[in-house]
């Protein structure tokens, strides 16, 4: 339990604590976006100096593109476990920009939350851990664990090669258990922890034809054009049933467990207002699912963005020399991304359309993850969670990825615990995301009892 | 026959004449783009200038975005016929730009061709018709018929209403025929009349799903997305056999007549050169027909661009809100753009994918065209190709739309002539558009000796 003086502390410190946050959310540190480079370096300098502040040894260590923050700060118990707290500061781009209400690294607050481009992800959260371990040392002169931060510059855009970052730096890096701060609630209400994760699989499908943009008015009729060759490739990739239609696509994905499809079904979720909050028909992915099931336990296959021809006002009457689709697969259970993409590419060398040349370029990978819900780190991790916010999670999945999951059990050997404090509406990746004010003083507290009810657990 | 004094005047001004078109390529007159909307009104206002030096009465008529320019200037002999002169002062748009091997409003000379966006399609063209009136001024102190000149600014957007425009100023229009000069040769040293046209519905195709952009790893499973329902319309729209799977599509196309294919087969086009030029296998279009038949004669249906998800560098996991397909459909013989738009709407509601919502906005139309081979200003144009370029033009169609060649059919009622100067590689809505300085100068002869045929007929 944290002491009367940390919550009063917190309590005094919300309005500094909102500024400072707000100070993080203008940078735009976007990763996918090379003309935003220095920013994100401003970005990464600035979070670095916030960190510095606190009494950690901190360090930026270059990396492909954005640097990874590593900061350390040992308490003075001698056999204290060590807790990673891993977070990351750059974002997604804020496109299509027109809908915004406020500029996207302009933070405004409003309706008791802050509205900006990575308030929820993953800025938001990763200042709930800084300000924890803040609150700790001010109130108590010491951390109840040693704590470890890291901080990814490039999550946003598949964590490329991080997996030789993390065994590179494994010595610096080691740690117990891990809490990562970047998923969600299940609910307003009602916290969770997120026991298994989605892999990705993001490619690039490129279609070619002619060798320069042809005048489609002189041209079409004898030749084959790229996008609609595209289209068709596009459309073969599923099946009437709402199936990937992709041979060996499902050949390791393990059938839905009885007891998680039930435990599911107890869950506070309406189908119904889903469809109404998103504005859509529930007639997505497969049929006869539940849309839990869909979007927890099931892989998948998206169009993200097609590329080619011409896409500015008004019409131009091209047929474009190539076309590229961006997709990715979202992957479950046993299932490999490796493997996945070679299926992938076989599907694309069998199914090209005559006149047409394919090719694959792979964006980013990362395995699906499951995380054993027996381990004390987990019950400390759960047992702040209902201190913080008053119910006791939600043990859940989520259909996303946070590629570090995995690697962090793999290649570092520790235990990782989601421990996220977005709600499910807070519009990630969309125009106008936003993070609730109780939610980020309230993802403060949870940290710290985390963090309090890890240090009395033994090494 | 052209005399030897103005024969000389042009080989002595070809550098002036040069020098004069570069300028006009200076200005970036992209009529799609409305951020351009001052330098294409620059443009137009330097065309006056230069037609005004020519003695010519000139207004720039104010129309739906970019004005219209009409001039006249009448000749002293009471009887003379009355030549309209059409051309367009605007140009499509440059994307992609890093293709260009000089900025496309930088023009270059380089090969004996001038390099810019325009060049061909089509103010090198305009300017035979201009530089042609302005040597028959000097060199015999009058032009031998009464002379019409129109240029268009939004004749690549489709011309739109220029239909009113035209009614509306058909007292200002009155002529017998119209010399349109944005066409080209068959092949090089072969010069074309071109006496059919394809029509053209341009569309947008949008679909959407969710009322805002999702993520697509938290929704991938749970809803359709709009990309993959796009992609799965588009497919539909061609069957296995290359034909467009729109029903009603090709009820209003007449089968060709055997004495045009046996022409067309006597015209010096080799299929696998053609298809070596383009860097391309011929798989394109309907199965069975002649490349030539399939280019001028038959209707078809292409994806000009797709606009939705993400499109910028990089990855971003993204369902998107909603996504738009610009489609473009070439039309033939007696098929009525209005009708082929109904089909296409009606395709479109038949076959959208449940749980999203289609839409189609028409961006423009024109009838396919044409011309009678039989009448006298016909044989005058014929006439003045063979004396300006030592060959006998092939009569072909061509499978692009000048949408207003059938506009003075109908509303004008003059006997439009489709001569052009282009080359059938100039690249023309591709990156490095050029004109040959070749093509430049003879076409000036031809417009020239044009004029003096069509002076010798009676009005």
């Amino acid at each position: 339990m944290l002491s009367k003086e940390l919550l009063a502390y917190l309590q005094t410190n919300r309005r500094r604590h909102l500024g400072e946050l707000l100070e993080i959310l203008k940078f735009p540190s976007i990763s996918s976006q090379s003309q935003r480079n220095a920013e994100s370096l401003a970005c990464a300098e600035h979070l670095a100096e916030v960190v510095r502040k606190l009494g950690f040894d901190v360090k930026l260590h270059p990396w492909r593109t954005h640097p990874i923050l590593i900061a350390r700060r040992d308490c003075r118990r001698p056999d204290a476990p060590t807790v990673l707290l891993y977070g990351h500061y750059d974002v997604q781009p804020v496109d299509p920009l027109n809908l915004w209400d406020s500029p996207p690294f302009e933070p405004a607050v409003r309706d008791n939350s802050v509205y900006a481009r990575g308030a929820s992800d993953d800025k938001g959260q990763m200042y709930c851990q800084i300000k924890a371990i803040e609150a700790l040392l001010a109130v108590e002169g010491d951390l109840p664990v040693n704590v470890v931060l890291l901080a990814e510059g490039e999550e946003e855009i598949g964590s490329p090669d991080v997996e030789q970052f993390l065994t590179a730096n494994a010595g610096l890096l080691q740690a117990q258990c891990a809490l990562i701060s970047d998923s969600s609630f299940f609910a307003p209400g009602l916290p969770a922890i997120t026991y298994g994760l989605r892999g990705l699989g993001y490619l690039e499908l490129t279609v070619e034809g002619p060798k320069a943009d042809l005048h489609s008015g002189m041209h079409g009729g004898a030749v084959v054009n790229p996008l609609n060759g595209l289209a068709k490739l596009l459309a073969g990739m599923h099946d009437a049933q709402g199936r990937v239609a992709i041979e060996g696509f499902y050949d390791d994905v393990l059938p839905l467990e009885e007891r998680e499809r039930q435990n599911w079904r107890g869950l506070p979720f309406d189908e119904k207002r889903y469809a109404e909050e998103l504005g859509v028909e529930l007639a997505g992915g497969e049929k006869g699912l539940d849309v839990l099931v869909r979007r927890w336990a099931r892989p998948t296959l998206e169009c993200n963005g097609i590329v080619g021809g011409y896409q500015g006002e008004g019409s131009k009457t091209v047929i474009p020399a190539k076309a590229t689709a961006k997709i990715s697969m979202r992957l479950v259970n046993n299932q490999r991304p490796e493997k996945i993409v070679q299926c992938f590419q076989e599907h694309v060398r069998k199914n090209t359309p005559p006149g047409l040349r394919a090719s694959v370029a792979v964006s980013s990978m990362a395995r699906p993850v499951m995380i054993s819900l027996d381990s004390p780190y987990m019950r400390a991790a759960q047992g702040a969670l209902e201190e913080a916010f008053g119910t006791k999670p939600a043990l859940v999945r989520e259909g996303a990825s946070v590629p570090i999951t995995e690697l962090f059990q793999r290649v570092l050997k520790l235990e990782p615990l989601l421990m996220g404090f977005g709600l499910p509406d807070d519009g990630l990746h969309s125009p106008n995301e936003h993070f609730h004010l109780e939610q980020y003083y309230g993802g403060i507290v949870a940290i710290a009892a985390a963090l309090k009810n890890i240090g009395q657990l033994s090494r």
